[in-house]
């Protein structure tokens, strides 16, 4: 995955995927002490960053694999951009979703054309219900995270938000499957000026932090953390990425989330779902580290339901 | 109130406001066969285009009166707008608020630097307590709707957004007291281009729509709705511009306005308070008159309590 690799994909995706905003709050950056440009992935189309590397992966079959369909496991955004590049490829999409998934991400999926498959809320119920379905019908798997195609995707918010503000000294992102934080990390490698990237993650699932520890990929215990997109673990193309180009992981725990949740929405005026404040939370909670930096924020995604509110 | 008066208003102000965001959603515009531009004064300082109004009236103040400060009665966001416009221009603010506001209302007023006074939570009360200000220091009153510099800062929301859309067919903004609707028919008038303007209003507080029936200003006999910014009534500076500019006023019901508000909150990722939610229901009511038409949108505000939401 070299420069021109990242190059070449964002010219491919850009008439699937917004260019997003790029925002600030003035606010926000008093009580930091710091410059903060939030790239905002919220305003993505389906509401988040994922729409890039689902339409990344899509746009990079063969004629042959697309007529068969794509097949993918997700708790919600990966799903819903999968069902939307799809559509907007004209392919075949199978979705598998855990049954507690949030309502309004499974409405989304179907509004989009895709097909739920529905199974467990295990990473292993996921994964044996995808297999199946790519055996019967001969779909083509995408994985959310860890697959190179969604990573090259992943990484075109980063280029953006470097191509507006080349000046960054660090850019965070939070960290689930570890599919953003690698695809940030080699944005901010190839199109930085010595730009550091620095992930957040919260406490409850902090296998990410673990793994750099370790040094081999750590699972987590439970899943008992607000922030839903980010109980899932890493895998083997993403983690040696993130082990060569990722600075460092802060951990947070559930309120520091919540509140950096809640700040977001009542001073930016925005809807993030909490998986997305995590980074921002991270940047509270080591003020000290960030004070004076120019700093990027991907805000990842906007898909939350409005009647169920951890505030 | 000429052209030229209003494009000096909006040079004067602009140090002091935010130049805000004209975002357009497909899925929104899918729905009503339209095609909307949003002109986000959620975005603007303070959140809400009421910075517009203060802003203006303030900078217009002589030497001698900017010494003696301002005063105004509100328990809404007439109140900040007032508390940071005056802070910006190094002006005293007597903000007069009933005792029993609401705690978040009270500390942003005084976050802003305003001199809050309390009084008893009733109409008379206010004015009475505000007079009493204005005759012990001099301050100049402020009102938060019928004021001619107030009506002319109003107007700058949509001189931008006619900037940069210049082939409006159709404007809508909310109307409460109605400043904001004669500033938004000033613009059109001077800057549309054969550019109508309708008026969004709640059943409940529908006291401007029967002024235009009857031709004076009618009172509303309730304020049983859930747009809080809308309760007030139209005044004689504002009342004879809505008369000759306004096309027409569509009312709209309770759960109208918070399935608007609800849909734009999902759909495109931003915080918009209920009053705001109004216009956007008035079109989603009368699709018919709407339909292939280019509409321009004011969603007024964002400053909602995130815990205390209608859905």
């Amino acid at each position: 995955m070299d420069k021109k690799t990242l190059t070449d994909t964002h010219q491919r995706i850009k008439p699937f995927i917004h260019r997003t905003p790029v925002l600030k709050s003035s606010l926000l950056d008093d009580m930091v002490g710091a410059q903060i440009h939030f790239k905002c992935e919220n305003f993505q189309k389906m509401g988040a960053f994922k729409m890039r590397g689902a339409a990344s992966a899509i746009v990079a079959l063969t004629e042959a694999e697309r007529q068969k369909g794509v097949v993918t496991h997700s708790s919600g955004n990966f799903a819903q951009a999968v069902a939307l590049a799809a559509k907007q490829l004209k392919v075949k999409a199978y979705i598998v979703m855990p049954e507690n998934a949030p309502r309004v991400k499974k409405e989304a999926v179907k509004a989009y054309g895709g097909n739920i498959i529905e199974c467990e809320s295990t990473p292993e119920a996921r994964e044996k219900t995808a297999e199946r379905i790519e055996n019967e019908t001969g779909a083509t798997f995408l994985h959310p995270s860890n697959q190179d195609e969604v990573i090259l995707g992943n990484s075109t918010a980063a280029i953006e938000l470097l191509q507006e503000r080349p000046d960054l000294d660090i850019i965070l992102a939070p960290v689930g499957g570890g599919g953003l934080i690698a695809g940030t990390a080699l944005a901010a490698h190839y199109f930085g000026n010595d730009c550091k990237v620095i992930g957040g993650e919260p406490f409850e699932v902090d296998d990410a932090y673990r793994s750099l520890k370790s040094g081999k990929i750590e699972r987590n215990t439970t899943t008992n953390t607000v922030a839903d997109g980010l109980r899932t673990y890493l895998g083997d193309r993403n983690f040696p990425i993130i082990q060569k180009y990722v600075d460092r992981i802060i951990r947070v725990d559930e309120k520091e989330i919540i509140r950096a949740m809640k700040l977001i929405w009542e001073r930016m005026k925005i809807i993030i779902e909490p998986s997305c404040a995590v980074p921002f939370a991270a940047v509270l909670r080591e003020k000290e580290r960030f004070k004076s930096k120019k700093i990027g924020i991907i805000l990842s995604g906007g898909n939350v339901d409005v009647t169920k509110l951890p505030f």
